[in-house]
């Protein structure tokens, strides 16, 4: 059985690895902490996991995560540097859900305006690309928009194929955070759609860091929005190849890219519902000759969060990655 | 031209205000107040006004008022009544739309849980039932689950019929303001409802009050639930009638009670979605012999509040009431 | 291993059945049936299932169930009594999802308009209430909103505490059916909340019939509305007390009489976002002391249909009422 | 006084000219036909509008448009080619808001899959484009996607600058029509977001065709997607110009292209929102050095159809084109 515990346990990414972990055959929460929270059952406060938590959050203390054998940090970008090396020190396996440890330091500083204060060198997590985790002892796992970006045109960067590939791409509103703001106020949001940090977001750095890593170099662009739903991200990935493709060998590079991942399904109509609650990616093709639209559809808090970080976990114990995390999509 | 002021123009009610007046051939809007946007221009705050205010925000200063004709009050209570009495004194009109002048003062203090720091006479502005406002000075502009609760009924109470009403109500989230709350963020409410204050709503004296006043002693009771809907209020009210009554004899009963009122209209299937942004009140009734259903729709922020205020400013003038306010709905 | 038939499987009953039965570890999916998809893989229709149900749709013919221990009816009601009995005659178990077993004959000829073709005998599977189901060869698996609104008064209802209740439910769309209408069309319903037999909703007899034999005499009223909302429905009960009861009675009563029943649990705020995609009811209390208020929250297409006809499986096979049940809620 | 005609006034755009036109100093709506609802009194059908058009839908006859001066036709294509040439032959003028007359006739009888029984030449009406409909006899009102698409790069296609351009486009579900169908049920949409004719939408012919017109040869790709929201069209436009311009360069093209433009409003965060309801188009920019990203935001129902309609009506009467037009946005 695997320790786990959670450092920062009330966000949305807490409360999802709070309800995968419930299910998980090999995993026991022992230890989740929360500074405002904390003396409090977490199920009164996680108020749907009513009745399944009788655990207490407990403030943060590292000498607390001493019997785990992993700890999941669910703090923000920031505070979580501030506990990881520690934890590492003590010999805990990390596996840090912030953006802490995506980046190469001088991006990372550049980008989050922070100095690093606790830098290590981290796996990053996008499971299907780094399949072999069993070494790592800090992973980094990737932003939300990255994951569905990277996933739906890693086999073409792969190959070179590449010319230009513009990411647009949506999300549900619980990628915002649990903390209300007035981009998350719900007439804000409701029957509107919201283009923000329409050329300036901190996650395409990010992808063009993998994307480049895996592929070279290639024209990367990247605009998110907000839409009035909870969860998923939907990624329209519009591609121009260096040369011409037909559909054929492109179901044929991804299928062989991915052909030992559970989570990757191929459809005909990718859509956020048919993905929610789910660690699934799904992946769709269209083509008008001159261009190439790759669609992903995944749950942000799932494959975008919490349930890729359960899938590094797997993978860094020798687990098959699927374990504990075949919950089927809830649609509609 | 009627030269109109208002205090505190940055909330939902404020928007609604200017938006609304911009169109009355009777009005010109003059001084609109903000401390924290004081000196901004006001289409650049409420962004879906841009290019139509150049006008800007002034602090609070009532002398900046003492060319207006009328002031509408859309602070939060507890602020109005701060500047109410003093405005009154310099010989202006006022319409509050806060809950500061609309209960008797005892009923107020213990409702709100505060000290009356500038109590005056007001009239209640529910116009259907107050239609001679052309000497009132101080209009109380009613609350948006009363104006659909007393419409839904009062021709009913008025003769004296009801036994018992429970008002089962429905809102959209702009009700809870402008100001970002764990209760208006967007993943708490969309593909959700969330009734609150299920026995004690601030709202349900002021209920009381005004159906009492208009016919006496009944049972009445009154729950809030919050829809993932932008504006409107659908009221259910559930009447058990002293006596039998059918259909035909309620039909005359509110045709008769509100036959000179252009904004209500009776309906076979009442909903939000076909007042919205409008001042009318939708009425519809269903009865199955024991229980008579009477079910009301308005828009929130018009006909709950900025529309209203308006439909008193009218008739306090000797104006139509429906002047400026026959913006037909937005549907779908 | 329980050998299960769905009758019926394209609705989106047929499809939660599908979703849950997968994870349930006693139970094997033997055949499913679709009169237009025959032939069709499962997962090819219900899309959001890709992946994991390789299976067939086949056209409807009893005998393919003959392998069966358990046969889930979800054809709409006029439909199912066509094959029941003969199923039952088969010696297989039918657990009936549409109305056909719900009602008295007479009562259902009358309220549904049909003449009833097939009368059998059912249990009336609200398994909260009829908990010993060992000997059911006939289950007749309850309305969405009988579901709600009777396990919110039960426990009061078995004390013949009630003198009024009246049910104001709130029902997402999918309980409309997976049919495209213009009820369900999407304008119609977002950014809107519509009433809909008011005073006549078939469930209605379904909701006496049950009160009172639990219960004897007492004045009973309901009214659905449809909110924008996928899934759930939210039950407002206002309740008037026969006499006086204090709010720890009241809790002392309802405890007692759910005190062995897993799924409902008792909750400060219910919501429907909060069970979604469970099998949990979760119960609210409040009162002003003149009158109750009880509020319910499910996931009608899990409690109120699909998850609740697995519980009643599970009691009728001699196994734990949650086993392949505890899939925690999906919130945000 | 502009007399007015609708043919086919019961889909979403026939009641959003009568919503409008209700309003026009200019206008009067004379005659509504509608095969299905002929006889019925308009409000009784278009509810939302009740107490406002006592008017009732007569049956299609053409004799009885015979006074007016202009008529709308918002029958789908196909449709209101059988019709056109008549009424111009009988000397009314006619504003086409189907596909019918937007094409050169050979594309669109290849991407309408149809043959034109009815050809005339008409003028395209995008308004900010086509400023002089004086001599105009029919013209065609665009398409929302194009509206949205076109009016977003029109400026700097004039220029000849633009090397690339992908449109990404989310539009609300009335898009769709007032048709119930799979597409458009509330649960396959609400909390989602669904992509579709991702690379072959009908609309692209005609965006290629006045973008060509306008500017000459460039890269354009368009896909669509389905979001939940009743209105509005969020056009992301991702441009690769020839060469590098600042923002102040861009700004000055756009603002000297649009200058005496009403509807056109420069924003600094464009979104559907907030343009619910009016006729405006805002407009925003953004660059990253690199790429270009201009966002368009519409409603979709208004200047994407029906208002758009008004505004060519008006330029066609030499009537200034913002007249009836100036509702404002209905936020949030």
């Amino acid at each position: 059985m695997i320790r786990a515990g959670i450092l920062g346990g009330t966000g949305y990414t807490g409360g999802e690895l709070l309800r995968i972990l419930r299910d998980h055959p090999s995993v026991k929460v022992e230890v989740v902490t929360s500074r405002k929270e904390s003396g409090r059952r977490i199920d009164e406060y996680h108020t749907h996991l009513r009745g399944v938590y009788s655990l207490k959050f407990i403030d943060v203390d590292l000498k607390e995560f001493r019997e785990c054998d992993v700890v999941f940090s669910a703090l923000p970008h920031g505070s979580s540097m501030e506990y990881i090396p520690e934890l590492l020190d003590m010999g805990i396996r990390v596996i840090d859900l912030s953006a802490d440890y995506r980046l190469a330091k001088d991006v990372y500083e550049k980008t989050y305006g922070l100095k690093h204060k606790g830098y290590r060198r981290a796996v990053y997590g996008l499971p299907e690309i780094y399949r072999d985790l069993s070494f790592a002892d800090l992973v980094a796992n990737p932003g939300c928009y990255p994951t569905g970006a990277i996933l739906s045109v890693a086999p073409l960067a792969k190959k070179r194929l590449i010319e230009t590939v513009v990411f647009d791409s949506k999300s549900g509103v619980t990628g915002a955070g649990v903390t209300p703001t007035e981009f998350t106020h719900f007439p804000n949001i409701a029957d509107n759609i919201v283009p923000y940090r329409v050329t300036n977001h901190r996650h395409f750095p990010e992808i063009e860091q993998e994307l480049t890593k895996l592929g070279g170099k290639m024209r990367i662009a990247f605009t998110p929005h907000l839409i009035p739903v909870n969860r998923g991200i939907l990624t329209t990935a519009h591609v121009y190849l260096k040369g011409p493709l037909d559909k054929e060998e492109i179901q044929e590079i991804y299928e062989e890219f991915y052909s030992d991942c559970y989570f990757i399904r191929f459809v005909d109509s990718p859509s956020v519902g048919r993905v929610r609650g789910s660690n699934f990616c799904d992946i769709g093709f269209f083509s008008d000759g001159e261009r190439l639209v790759v669609i992903s559809a995944i749950d942000n808090l799932v494959k975008g969060a919490s349930g890729q970080a359960v899938q590094n976990m797997n993978l860094m114990f020798g687990i098959p990655e699927e374990r504990g995390l075949t919950h089927l999509p809830v649609f509609p």
